[in-house]
């Protein structure tokens, strides 16, 4: 199975193309699309979309695991994640991927079994479970990689309770 | 110049297409985009996206007029209507649409001449300032049309003070 994983934001949108069969796991390459303030918001969001679309041309998923985030009061900052995250559940739509959600306790206990787990340490275990040189930067890589990581878990630990 | 006007939302997208030439305006056409949550967000953001690129190839606007929401502290409301207000901006920059976006203080302002008008006060002044029949249904296509108005009176204003 190979899932997509993303971290959303306008900002910086971190992807990541895992390849999971069997216990192997593979990262089959990970990134950050970045867009800058000096561009309109429309345009910014034209190019998380065209890149993740071209994502899902390339490397064919088949599935996309997408983080939910919480932002306690701050409905500023939900509002522009709200806005990419909409133009990249758009992407799945249009190429037919069945989208799963994973909140960042789910993420944490997938990858360290402890739900309030620090940052680091999610990022020291995805760079073990994926045999990487080093953590992927920035952080918004290695959120995607992880909620790439939770989803491949998730679909054994379904497997395994059938 | 021709007015898209655009209440967004993901259950609810109102829209409107407003002709302003000189002191007449025209209602050209305007509606409400409905999706059901008996389909997966991704796939109502799709309708969403689809119809209004279909608005835009049809009536080919010369700007977009949207309305920017306020939502205290509901952060989960600021993101769903953020999903929306995502693929609505997309549709606005794959077409090269310019974007001109309003706040309600702005449309009250402008529709009635006073901040904290009441909605049915803006419906009432949105009918009469297009010579309608009735204050259109539901709500958000009014919205729509308020907008696409405050538009147009924002461009003769910037005209005036030059």
């Amino acid at each position: 199975m190979r899932i997509l994983g993303i971290d959303p934001g306008i900002g910086r949108c971190g992807w990541s193309i895992l390849d999971s069969k069997g216990q192997v796991m593979t990262a089959k390459n990970f990134g950050c699309i970045e867009t800058f303030n000096d561009k309109k918001i429309e345009e910014r969001l034209e190019v998380v979309y065209k890149e993740i679309t071209k994502l899902i041309k390339k490397y064919s998923p088949d599935v996309m695991a997408i983080e939910e985030l919480f932002f306690g009061n701050n409905a500023k900052t939900a509002f522009m994640v709200g806005e990419a995250r909409g133009v990249i559940l758009l992407c799945a739509s249009e190429s037919n991927l069945p989208v799963s959600i994973y909140n960042p306790l789910e993420i944490k206990m997938a990858l360290t079994g402890y739900g309030k787990a620090q940052k680091a340490q999610v990022g020291q275990m995805v760079k073990v479970l994926l045999k990487l040189k080093s953590v992927p930067k920035p952080d918004d890589t290695t959120d995607a990689l992880a909620v790439s990581i939770t989803h491949a878990f998730s679909e054994k630990i379904q497997k395994i309770g059938k």
